[in-house]
């Protein structure tokens, strides 16, 4: 092994300056303008993944932004990895408020500023430089490895489940490895073994077939905002807890484990609040904030309107009022499931007077991976060989659609591994990627090989 | 009588040529292009003064569209009545619903359809025609009478009450005597001895300094969506009483007499329902449905928004959301007072996680004549002898602001003897007359002055 990271130490500026030249492609999925920037991403990853060793490198059509395919497959009875990034990056604006342009990667206080720096080129080339320090050092890996880098995951993944439906057989690996997340503190390595699902839906109600006058018609007739209100106002206790019946069925209790490793976690609410300009932070009853966060399942309204939203007063007592509302899941809620009890409920708490029509817009999976997967362990101990520290165990509060997909799908764990913080602004203006930890992931993946080497496959 | 009630008969078709003349003259208050005729209309209002024998008629300016006034004053002892209407009309959009020209009158139906035909210009002809009836055949009148016709009423009579104000001594009188209002029913002549007044505002919610993603933060804050929706909720209970701490304190109860007579008008609430395209209607628990409509307070969302209203599916938590409310009022709550008692209920449900700002954008008091008293009784008996017909108590549910501040400055009781249909669509496409109700409108005036000369002064 001291070869290998000898070999970082020596190819360490060379490192930095391939993705600096990576990062200087505007491979922006959501603008047409920027397919040719896309492809010729698509391709210098291709050649990449050749020049390190990678064999049956290619380019692949999935119908919109190609995937970059490769594999390496000689570790016979080892495990297989499948390595999952995305090459395509958010889109610029506001340029204004960028300090260096976008697509001038700069180099500032041991970070890399520029757009896709931690979502997710950096990312990707942690795994591309721990390949090529593996097969240049020893030409052979302790694992076998398929790595499949998409363009598409900013505007949705639009294309992919169907790739890997068709593709199923190429893709069968033991465990997926997706390097896309941040870190929960700097210096700190952190693994996420658990994401939130998502069921979004859309209620609108109708009382009138126009809108009316409400003085010659308040008092008469229910008003639709009123009646929205009131089963809006319906769908949580005072202590935070969602009333649809049937909500919690499937949820996985938190362990004690768990628990405890979340507790260990430092986290300062009222920084938090004061971060984010909030008078005070609120949450479920009965658990602790990164619990409320992450673990356990929420019900916010994402939108609502109806009638007047000029300036002034106008007296109407509107015809129609909408809401968007959304759930973040946990393990093992079931999205079409919970649209379905939120849609009874919401039907046994709408007023004869009223017409509803409730539509499902977007759902998602939860995921978890349970704590002593040997792979998640094999993890953790690389993470904490390469950053000499204890290792933060992290839910991520968001949904990833494609995770749950390919644990479906490939039917293998996925580990989530990131090598981001929280400050990187991925989807912002100033958008980084620390270099320490750009290093020390590639050390991190270099270990993580070799303590995949060590199961069975 | 006789002799006048035969004038009205010879002088039948002048009477409705002399309105059709007017209601050519597409006097839009609300329309710069039209502030000519304004003029003209003013114009032609004075002079028709001046010829039927009223004195000291004059286009007074208001700092806006003006006012016409005139008297006539030598019913020494006896009451004077304060007529006001208004010569400004409503805009005629959609022009494309209107079956005939809005200013090219046309009958059709025993009915005169042009824009203002009801609103308000049938009505103030009823008043001039009258007057020309006593004093072509009497050379007199049995009371002393101001005329007081605004520009400015579908623009929400701006410059009136500074123009009542100023002048104050100018417009002294016994009774205030305002034709603006609909019938409840075709042939059945109808007084409105009540109106509902208005407090209006509007409330601001912050939860954050920014919106948020809902996954990397739903949990652990309040949605100001969710937290809007439960203090909307709490206005009123199942029952659909207001639960605004204090809020019933000033409302004059239903006496008895009034239940009776709400009582008998022909109400049909399924055929309501169905005109307005309500599943069901739905009313304050303990209360007929005019009562409801009419003598009761009650709490709409006007309108409401927040976070994500476009297409598809944003799993925003928003920083703010707003909603806009209304109470229409009853006599005798106090706008102001209704407005503070709702911001301290708002600011009592507001969770400390948020921030609530809540502006007071518009209010008006309620108004109700003693159905005793003797100016009402005269009207009462002048319709019936008109009409033939019982008379309709009414109420009404919506404001006229300027009664109450007629009320207040003249210190006379407010009479509504109005002679529109409720299908006249008097803010609408094919505004419409009834001419029946014109020439029996004209009648009953004529009456009501004979009535109100009994009285003393």
């Amino acid at each position: 092994m001291n070869k290998i990271i000898d070999f970082l130490k020596v190819h360490h500026d060379r490192f930095e300056q391939e993705l600096i030249d990576i990062l200087k492609i505007p491979s922006i999925s959501s603008d047409p303008e920027h397919a040719e920037d896309m492809h010729i991403t698509a391709g210098l990853l291709k050649d990449e993944m050749q020049r390190i060793g990678m064999e049956n490198a290619r380019v692949m059509d999935t119908g919109g932004h190609p995937v970059v395919y490769s594999e390496w497959l000689h570790a016979s009875g080892k495990p297989t990895l499948l390595i999952y990034g995305h090459y395509d990056v958010q889109p610029i604006d506001p340029l204004d408020l960028w300090s260096s342009p976008p697509f001038e990667p700069v180099i500032k206080g041991g970070k890399i500023f520029a757009r896709g720096s931690a979502d997710d080129k950096g990312q990707i080339y942690i795994h591309l430089k721990a390949i090529e320090a593996w097969l240049a050092v020893r030409d052979d890996l302790p694992v076998n490895v398929k790595l499949v880098f998409e363009g598409e995951e900013e505007v949705g993944s639009k294309h992919l489940e169907n790739f890997i439906q068709k593709h199923s057989e190429m893709l069968t690996a033991d465990y997926v490895v997706i390097s896309d997340t941040p870190m929960f503190r700097e210096g700190y390595p952190g693994i996420s073994y658990g994401l939130r699902g998502l069921a979004y839906l859309q209620i609108n109600l109708r009382g009138t077939a126009t809108d009316l006058h409400s003085g010659s018609f308040g008092g008469l007739v229910k008003n639709p905002i009123n009646a929205l209100v009131e089963i809006l106002a319906q769908m949580k206790d005072v202590d935070g807890r969602i009333l649809i019946p049937g909500f919690y069925d499937d949820v996985l209790p938190i362990t004690e484990v768990e628990h405890d490793k979340l507790n260990n976690l430092p986290f300062d609410a009222s920084a938090f609040a004061k971060s984010i300009g909030a008078p005070a932070l609120f949450g479920e009853a009965g658990y602790d904030d990164l619990e409320r966060l992450w673990a356990r399942p929420t019900f916010d309204v994402n939108g609502i309107w109806g009638g007047f939203q000029g300036e002034g007063a106008k007296t109407v007592i509107p015809a129609e009022a909408h809401a968007k509302v959304s759930m973040r899941l946990v393990a093992d809620q079931d999205p079409d499931d919970i649209s379905k009890k939120f849609i009874a409920y919401v039907d046994s708490l709408t007023p004869v007077s009223m017409q509803a029509d409730i539509e499902a817009l977007h759902g998602g999976f939860g995921y978890i991976t349970d704590l002593n997967n040997p792979g998640l362990q094999a993890g953790v101990r690389a993470l904490q060989k390469a950053f000499d520290r204890e290792v933060d165990f992290l839910r991520e509060g968001g949904s990833i659609p494609i995770v749950k997909v390919f644990a479906d799908i490939v039917k293998a764990p996925v580990l989530l591994m990131g090598f981001g913080l929280p400050d990187q602004n991925a989807h912002a203006p100033n958008e980084n990627f620390s270099l320490y930890n750009y290093h020390k992931g590639i050390e991190s993946i270099v270990y993580f090989f070799e303590e995949i080497g060590k199961l069975k496959g």
